[in-house]
């Protein structure tokens, strides 16, 4: 009996989860390590420990479950997402590519059928950094990007710890964080954006990442009062950052398709009715599919915020704090999940990576790569975030068989 | 010997005063009942015991240093302003006034000078709102404008409410807030402007204020990713904002030299870097010195925002919440003050006023009038603010010889 997917199966577990910290239109909101969070952990340690999987957990909090191979001594196949999601979560970002993991460990254990090598199901801690940033912090302290020392002393905005956050949820786990000598990872995701939709296809193979930029600037002009000071004579932080946020947004519709520009966070000061702003901080990013193109975005905003600066007369100081990619993930690996989706008719596209995932951490550790299905729309990070069952069915079918070919 | 009033011992206590809540830019920092705003009104009040002034507070802590008349039973000729600032306060806004108006107290002591009509110098509680909003809470609640149960609930960002501020620096008094009986009240403040100074004006009759309209806007647009979301795709309330923004902007320039548009709160949701923003709150008024053209500004700003949500496909809620004056000072007062001013030879241009004044709320208790004297630079709010030792002489002697013809 070939193993195979059972859809409604699979489609349930997701709405299971997705019923923890629901949000009144229909989405999730389950931060890393809140009691939202830890309630969908426990779910899935029950359905886990129903197909007698060896449970392992490290300090950092990232599940692991071990189904033993034929050749225990060989390198696991590991395969996983994160159930954490952003407050205005969607029900597929993350959880489908855990529930894809568990739905390929339920089919095996359906049919009876033991692979050679071991498979590990993981579910990474705090993937999104909406509640503790940075982002994707537990396959970053796993990769040893990021120290357990130093994650475990972020905290959230109310002064919670990571550390104490742990505790409390009971999610600290006595395995120091490290790499764990895997064959190879593989990740399962939603696309989270419209182009799979537009081209009708069914799985996109992620060859790689895109080339981000990220910008922390701030804008330092006059104090003055709204009613008596002149308009000619304002030197306004947030009109001139204002004239920033367009700019990037147009830099973004300028680098379409390959690029996207943002900016969405802004910190404004002093932020009063009766005062002209005087410092206004912003955060932006610019990312392409080409490194080289993102790099020519971002020389297209430091004209454009020279001369917004000599314009109005005031001081904007760039700190291009950081960058990140391209990373490209294992050629093999990609060949193995198109050959095993074009084995099953499905329509297949090479895509790029335009968000952070737990697998960029992974792929320097060991050969990596990540499936992509729909999102209708392109909605992600919303509550109208959705992908059907049969794209979800597909997905998972299509990991499956690359995993039995991987593990033998 | 005719009164006259010493322009160094004023300068002095204008120094002295700022010297509490000193920023290291050489501005003030006194937000209303901290400790500093306490130290002042210690000193402050010192120098009114020196006097010899009957001092009397009310509950929400404006003070009232009486000299008696020849004729008791007159009403009082009232003067004064506020001694609180700003967070990034100069050294001149509110305090010229309190000082000029001792400076008037002092000169008719050096001159055994005994006025028929009763004279009050009152320094007003939290003119700025900076801390405790709204702004002007101490005349408002003197003039009926807010009940004294609504100030005193009310609560800073820190939760420390006013009743509380109050009882800790001490300066909650007996008197229940409530009109004096005045015969009349006279306010010297700064410009706040560059009319003055471009203009070679010395003395500015306040002949009213602006006709001001406030603006609360949510801009709603879908909560998103910020790597794989197409540009196109986005319902990105930040970049709404933005325009918005610009827009209030670009009508307060077209509206010069009268009028005035601006935005200077912002309020972000989620305000993340990973998540395009969907919620963004902004607050902005429009003000002119004529009430008509004030009004056809919030008609070319809805035509802007409508024209905005319309192109960006999000909504735009705007809630017109309040409107202010124009308010008309007593024209016999105005009259007054500026006979007084010709009569020492000093340049007089008649002025509205755009910036809030305890004024306002006194004006419809009993004549009111304001005098200003040039702000160099037309800086304010700013520790740049800064008016010469002569043009502050100049108002407080205007204002004397003012006092000196309304008491007798």
């Amino acid at each position: 009996m070939t193993p195979t997917v059972n859809p409604d199966r699979l489609w349930q577990s997701i709405l299971d989860i997705a019923a923890i910290g629901p949000t009144p239109d229909g989405g999730s909101n389950r931060m890393a390590l809140t009691p939202e969070d830890t309630a969908a952990r426990r779910l899935f340690q029950g359905w886990c420990d129903d197909l007698a999987l060896h449970r392992e957990q490290d300090a950092i909090g990232n599940m692991f479950f071990r189904r033993e191979g034929t050749v225990p001594t060989d390198g696991a196949v590991a395969f996983g997402s994160h159930l954490d999601t952003v407050p205005t979560g969607g029900r597929f970002d993350g959880i489908f590519g855990v529930m894809a993991g568990l739905e390929i460990l339920r089919a095996l254990h359906d049919a009876g059928h033991r692979t050679r090598a071991p498979l590990e199901l993981v579910n990474w801690t705090n993937e999104e950094g909406s509640r503790f940033r940075p982002a994707m912090m537990g396959s970053r302290v796993h990769a040893g990007d990021m120290t357990l020392e130093a994650a475990l002393a972020i905290a959230d905005d109310a002064g919670t710890t990571v550390a104490e956050a742990l505790q409390a949820s009971g999610q600290a786990g006595p395995l120091t964080p490290s790499p764990r000598g895997w064959a190879c990872w593989l990740e399962a995701h939603i696309e989270q954006g419209p182009v799979m939709e537009a081209t009708a296809t069914d799985i996109g193979i992620v060859t790689g990442t895109m080339h981000a930029r990220y910008f922390q600037m701030v804008v330092t002009g006059e104090p003055s009062h709204v009613g008596p000071t002149t308009m000619d004579r304002r030197r306004d932080s947030l009109a001139a950052a204002a004239e920033i946020v367009l700019a990037v947004e147009k830099i973004g519709l300028t680098a379409e398709p390959g690029g996207r520009a943002s900016a969405s966070w802004i910190e404004n000061y002093p932020n009063a009715r009766g005062n002209v702003s005087n410092i206004t901080r912003l955060h932006c990013d610019v990312r392409h599919d080409r490194a080289a193109d993102a790099i020519a975005m971002e020389s297209a905003l430091r004209d454009a915020i020279a001369a917004i600066a000599a314009r109005r007369l005031l001081r904007i100081d760039i700190d291009p704090y950081a960058t990140f990619g391209p990373i490209h993930f294992d050629a093999n690996l990609c060949n193995l999940l198109r050959r095993k989706a074009e084995a099953r008719q499905l329509t297949v596209r090479d895509m790029t990576a335009a968000a952070g995932h737990d697998s960029v951490l992974l792929a320097p550790l060991c050969p990596s790569a990540m499936l992509f299905i729909p999102s209708v729309g392109g909605i992600t990070h919303n509550p109208l975030e959705y992908s059907t069952k049969e794209q979800v069915a597909r997905g998972a079918q299509t990991m499956l068989d690359a995993v039995l070919d991987l593990a033998g």
